[in-house]
């Protein structure tokens, strides 16, 4: 529903119409061809940039998106292409089909596979989720459906995520035989404990508006505005400077856990030198002339 | 009303009814043996287990529920009486009468008692709560009425939490000259700070609605219905593997004040771990082949 | 509107009516005569004590209340003047006009003020929000408008934040280049992340029914009733005894940070040196009499 929405969008020429300052950059895709066992095959995510934000989209509804290890390896390599660049303000993860994601394959799992093979898939995956904190650009999950383990994690690590409400979250690998543990990670830091433990023990799925209330969601939607809203903010992000905002996202995770009197310190020392970049200086004197910032790189979307 | 309901639905066979492979567990009681003040009486807590499901009820009514020495004694022992058992797989925390309870007994904390009565009181108060956590199947608070002081800690210290929308908390000890610093440990790991601190200075009482809002609740019912929500989600999780909920236990607590990269080394290796587990290949296999999983100790409610 | 309210309560004699206990405390201002840059001014807050509860008002609305240096170094000086007296027992923050405040003054900030400038800005900043954790009373934020960047930070570094339903929230630094890395010290810590991200990277506001349901406010109420709301949590507390406030607050910010074992060793340790405390004894005595309890330093207002 929400893949098709987006080829309409695509279609009308609305999202990816070409601004004046921004090439077109083509969709890339990646095959995970990083691991020996990882075959090449039709590609597992789909993206497209444009205006300095970056869509990638899960395409493998038929496997409701489970996070394989090749599914991992896409994703990670389409995160990371060409991350550094300018070009490149905000990422957008979203999903085809009715299930945003179901998780890790549980077919990469057996036992046949071993410990060895079992190790690399969580480890890549805990790779993924830290690398969307590490990144210097914010990452959204657009989230139109039903997100499960792994794929519940997914949005839990996002720095914001949008979703539909007809949307919902659960981690069921109880169910299985399987307690996700590695899911746990990103969601009792994203809920309150009760709320975690909760959905781990019992497998049961929240509604997205209940994810609002408990904090894995920043805001919910009805289906038919998720792209809209979730577009809105994306460019409200692109319009923004974007080494002010790397500046600030590294910030805030390095002074989170530190004691108050730390986080202070290091959070002070940011602002002094934020200010001391072009577009920190930039801004001020933007605000202080009753005009519109013009940053060092300026943002193709701003005019909007 | 709660108490009566339960023995309504013992009464009816309902809860208790036995189950072809889990044999009746009589109801066991403590009466707080260890304290060498504290003198042999009536038992203070009631329990009852019955298909996994061990039910511990606060049984002193009068004295509001009160945590003395000897009550938390009583608890205590409750909940440790054969823990490794197979045949736990859940507890259920619940109270007679219509305060679920109203925190520690003051008459304890008199001058004439003195600090060093105090300080075991505060003690085996703590040792409960952290017994709850450090516990490998889940503890479940079933609240109907009023928690206070210890009493509403006692709840935020449970891993889930019901209430019914009549219920209410709060940390009154500063109308009485005793900030509840010891609740606010539980407290103040359970709802954002601001609730936790307005709670604390003012000692007004919060909603059940606000509780759950706040984190302090994972689910709110009627009345009417607490004891069926709770019950069928204590059956849910009495119906998975017992050896698979306590590895994951374990590890979300392990992980939860880690850095993020260390949270994922831990759990990681637990996931790996789980999949070593005989219940871990067996939900997996029976996924992929379509077919109920079979848990080493088959859970007596797997067939509801 | 806030402040007209107030004054007209003023001019009423309703909320600072003299009790008979509690001698009247002139208003004092200051000027921030610390910083060498600062000239003497009008005064930029102005304060009432009466009954133990001491109001601190930011009273430059023409410039939105901006926390400039000499702002911040005056709501310092009003936060520590006689602190440690018997007579304060609750400091309630509020401003004039219909903004709470807008957060640093941009044009201390530019490039000609130098970093040296900036971090003075920023250390001060940080000292007066730490300080009001570090304050052995409880500090109150009453919002009425909009609370911006520091602004938004002195709001989440209050103990207890009651707010009117129209107020709202933002950390907008973006917008000007410079992100509100400082603020996101409090704000990370009082609202879940994914909430704070989204706040800190569109710089869009929240309302104050998302703030209390985030936990960035303790209480939010219509406008007409913010003042009399904002003064019955302030009674309630400078009802209470003192030193036992002041042990608890401290107590609740050593241990928050703990693992949990260590945070029950230390709230363990001030159960018992609360119950050492005269008015530990007192308020068990009183209970357990049926009493009101009188406190060793009897509040003005406990009659009311």
């Amino acid at each position: 529903m929400m893949a098709a929405g987006l080829r309409a969008l695509w279609a009308a020429g609305h999202w990816l119409r070409l601004g004046p300052r921004a090439p077109f950059i083509a969709g890339f895709s990646s095959r995970g061809t990083a691991g020996a066992r990882t075959e090449p095959g039709p590609s597992l995510t789909r993206t497209r940039q444009q205006d300095g934000i970056r869509n990638i989209i899960l395409s493998n509804p038929q496997k409701r998106n489970a996070l394989s290890l090749a599914m991992l390896r896409s994703l990670q390599s389409d995160i990371l292409h060409e991350a550094e660049s300018q070009e490149l303000k905000v990422i957008v993860i979203s999903a085809e089909g009715p299930v945003f994601s179901s998780g890790h394959d549980l077919k990469e799992l057996t036992e046949e596979q071993g410990p060895g093979y079992h190790t690399e898939v969580f480890q890549t995956c805990a790779e993924v989720m830290m690398l969307i904190q590490r990144l210097s650009v914010p990452v959204i999950a657009m989230v139109n459906g039903l997100a499960t383990a792994a794929g519940c994690q997914l949005v839990a690590s996002c720095d914001i995520a949008v979703a539909s409400d007809t949307s919902s979250f659960a981690t069921p690998g109880v169910n299985v035989g399987l307690f996700c543990s590695t899911p746990g990670v990103a969601l009792g830091r994203a809920v309150p404990r009760k709320v975690a433990l909760e959905m781990l023990f019992t497998g049961e799925p929240i509604s997205a508006q209940e994810a609002l209330r408990h904090g894995l969601l920043s805001r919910v939607v009805p289906a038919a505005q998720l792209e809209e809203e979730t577009l809105r903010v994306a460019r409200k992000i692109a319009s923004l400077s974007r080494p002010v905002l790397a500046l600030g996202k590294a910030a805030f995770f390095r002074q989170l856990p530190q004691d108050l009197s730390t986080a202070y310190h290091l959070a002070s020392q940011t602002m002094v030198d934020n200010l001391a970049l072009p577009d920190g200086q930039e801004g001020i004197q933007a605000f202080l002339q009753k005009r519109k910032p013009s940053w060092c790189r300026p943002a193709a979307l701003a005019e909007e």
